[in-house]
């Protein structure tokens, strides 16, 4: 077969056109694409008075939506490991008899593992989400079960994808801790309480029809509204949506590794030496051990210098919290929450501000938080000499992680750091070539491990103000070099020619596609 | 010239087609109208790093934004009596050279009255608004100055026309008490707080371009986001954008006239009388003496018999936030604030809830307030025997009034009261044939005056209830023939053939035209 390629900025080769998805635009850089036209139009409505939202099942609101087979559905994954919803509706539309569905996820977790059976089933056929992660991931890995890519889309991406119309939702069922019986939601106030709504506002704001499910249906009208009856039809009571207990497993407890903490340590000191902690700086991490535990370094020369941020941006975690608490930060800009401390700061303090997916790092509106950040920590499964990370498939080539909003708050940060060992078991985190490029090299700063600190040599302003801090910096083919010394040359994996899936930039661009993995 | 015409499901007969207006969807019943396909959809845009809005002054924003012959503009009138940004915004397009500008505005006051001027000058040549009084109302009513109709809408009709396209907003001018240097803003903190944003809001997610307007730079982020920076273009720094001391006066004050007490109290014996002061119910009442004062009589009943209501609708006066913060309703839903009491109460009740115009009455989304209201209270400028209200024009044929959300709140209400005297200036109130319909009969309920009360026929079971309560009703016949008595049959204004206004149903359907006054 005569398949024509293209190779992108990031020098991956990449078909013009791949089966499942469609035509291919090559990633051109981190801010080359100026979208033109306008956004995707919400359908028009229409309501009357003693009109009724409240349906008796899931399966109820499905056939109310006229939910037929090759339609698009979404879920968002603020629940996480502990979300309910995904299963139940996908359950109900397997029972129905529908097939052929496209979901659009924010996100995927083990929990959605009776996915599996779903998409043998032909029931699912089209999968859309920023991570992937267990059995699903092994699955598609290596034995390509969807049978089409699925689309590994960012937080900002998806937001974006959404409202310019090159994702159509035609169903959004949405995980409701607190609902009226109009529809009004919020996600801060309930039993299953998960705090910030981000994902599911920009999919209520466009898709055809719109599910709350809640397990705390309260009296109209809710008094916080993250998404308003204007864009619900149907409203659901079940008994359960899920365990707020499984949603920060591990990623958001602050470590007690001395690895991590001593990468989190050096990695402070590149902040404080980079001259960006100043009074008014803007500051996100991703969860994770070093990124977290780098805030508990950055609150002490905070504190000893008298200085205080502006605001904490991202998935927020109870350490952004107790910053903000202890005046810190002036505020919290919440796409998605990490624990139940967390939740119950966006519920309660007015400085803690749920934002939209969209106005947390869609960089096709007219203003998005990742822009408006100083630093950004984040981590990685792979860097590779040109700074590229990958953060969604490890160096066996298997699927098990996700895009999450690292390359939209990358490319936004003035300063981006990444932390990470520089290796794990034994495999080296710095290679040549990272196995799929995630967050684009040009857009990434710094990478501090513990065995050294390397700076992208396009930023020759940090290596200065490093270097008069004292601080010695490595290039990052040295780091390599060390690295390899101690675990070998990592064999290249063994891939296929089948994309499994694509991976797009946060500007609908294809930064690179994972291939299936030979067995 | 022969021109066709159609009568209206009110019986009036109005051209199939209008000069400077268009064809003409003839009003069919309050929910005749069901929307076919998707609304309009907002421009792509585009943001990176280091983006400032910030510009030095209006006449920059404009040109930044690139305002030219022929465009449409947008305002809204929180700052009602006391707005400064309409006048400054015009008088730098008149500098700049532009013309023909149509502007659509939630409403204009007797401060906007520069507005002759530039549309004497050509400046002006197209006017949107829900309201018009003073000089500018008697220039068009008279001298028909703008040569071609004006449009008025109601606030759900204004949100639903620029949801669905039929208003393409090119540059929305939004007056900012406080906002941040990314055009994050609300209505509430500030030298000029004046409450909800609710009409602007719908401008923002709508219209190309946005230029928030503020005499308040707050530090970034603004905490409480009513209008967020995904939407905004540029952010100018003015001195003042208006008096908000001018925002409520008089409409909003407890009267002490004694017939407008006696309306009050009848027009609460008859919600009482109507059984739908329950727990739970919710209300609204519209600025003005009698309208307000019922909330005095309501609040002894609901004290006296332990009933709480669920909540408060419509524009928001401090009388309402009293019964809020009394206890005896649970929330506001607030889309326009009356007074600074009530701009405090927003800035700091989490119970008093702001929402859109569109949230509050537009009948083309997924729900509206305005549909969940169990009693609406309206006052009339006249009333016929159909029960169709006139607000907007006298029985002189000027314009002088509102449609406001009048016709949004009665189709929605269960219980349409409207409380009016039987004659002001000796000119009677209930006639054959009010000068203009605004809000049709078969939406009206009842009836109070101070010689008597009436029933929409329509209703026989409210006037069971009445008659069982002992409440005497009159036929509006009987009432008008009484009064009629006392002031005379009143003479008939001579209208000329030229259409000064369109008065569109909140469906965008026509209900009525208004006529040039003769001389």
């Amino acid at each position: 077969m005569d398949i024509k390629t293209i190779v992108n900025k990031v020098n991956k080769e990449i078909p013009e056109f791949i089966e499942g998805y469609g035509e291919v635009k090559p990633y051109a850089g981190p801010f080359a694409t100026i979208p033109e036209g306008r956004k995707y139009a919400p359908l028009k409505a229409f309501s009357k008075p003693g009109d009724t939202k409240l349906v008796d099942s899931i399966s109820e609101a499905i056939q109310k939506c006229g939910l037929k087979d090759g339609m698009t559905i979404s879920f968002h994954h603020h629940l996480r490991n502990g979300d309910y919803i995904l299963n139940m509706v996908m359950d109900e539309i397997a029972k129905l008899g529908i097939k052929d569905i496209n979901i659009v996820c924010s996100s995927l977790t083990k929990a959605h593992e009776p996915l599996i059976e779903h998409i043998k089933s032909g029931v699912v056929t089209g999968i859309g989400t920023s991570g992937l992660r267990g059995e699903i991931a092994k699955e598609i890995s290596k034995h390509n079960i969807l049978g089409k890519p699925v689309i590994f889309r960012t937080h900002g991406g998806r937001a974006r994808a959404i409202e310019a119309g090159e994702v159509k939702i035609d169903v959004a069922f949405i995980a409701a801790p607190a609902c009226d019986k109009m529809g009004n939601m919020n996600g801060s106030e309930g039993k299953s309480s998960f705090g910030a709504m981000g994902y599911p506002m920009v999919d209520a704001e466009y898709a055809d029809k719109v599910v709350a499910i809640t397990d705390n249906l309260m009296p109209f009208p809710l008094k916080k509204i993250s998404i308003p009856m204007t864009l619900v039809d149907y409203v659901v009571e079940v008994e359960s949506i899920g365990d707020p207990e499984l949603i920060g497993t591990g990623a958001t407890r602050m470590t007690k590794n001395p690895q991590e903490l001593l990468i989190a340590e050096k990695a402070s000191d590149v902040l404080i030496a980079s001259g960006y902690i100043q009074n008014g700086f803007s500051f996100q991490a991703g969860s994770g051990g070093s990124s977290l535990a780098v805030c508990k370094f950055l609150k002490e020369y905070m504190k000893k210098n008298n200085i205080k941020g502006s605001f904490g941006a991202g998935g927020i975690t109870s350490t952004m919290v107790n910053l903000l608490e202890e005046g810190y930060f002036e505020a919290l800009l919440d796409t998605q929450t990490f624990d139940s401390a967390a939740a119950e700061s966006l519920r309660r303090n007015p400085n803690h501000i749920e934002m939209s997916a969209s106005m947390y790092a869609n960089p096709h509106n007219k203003a998005c938080s990742a822009h408006q950040l100083d630093v950004m920590i984040l981590s990685a499964t792979e860097i590779d000499t040109d700074f590229n990370i990958n953060s969604l498939t490890g160096s066996t080539g298997m699927i098990m992680g996700a895009l999450g909003g690292a390359p939209d708050t990358a490319a936004g940060a003035k300063l981006t750091v990444v932390v990470a060992p520089t290796m794990r078991k034994r495999i080296p985190i710095v290679t040549d070539k990272v196995t799929n490029i995630v967050t684009p090299g040009e857009t990434v700063d710094v990478l501090v491990t513990e065995r050294g600190i390397c700076v992208n040599p396009r930023r020759t302003d940090l290596i200065e103000k490093f270097e008069a801090a004292g601080i010695k910096l490595k290039s990052i083919e040295q780091l390599k070099n060390e690295v390899e010394k101690l675990t070998g040359t990592p064999e290249r994996v063994e891939l296929t020619d089948n994309i499994v899936a694509v991976i797009e930039y946060r500007d609908g661009t294809v930064i690179d596609v994972v291939k299936q993995v030979k067995e």
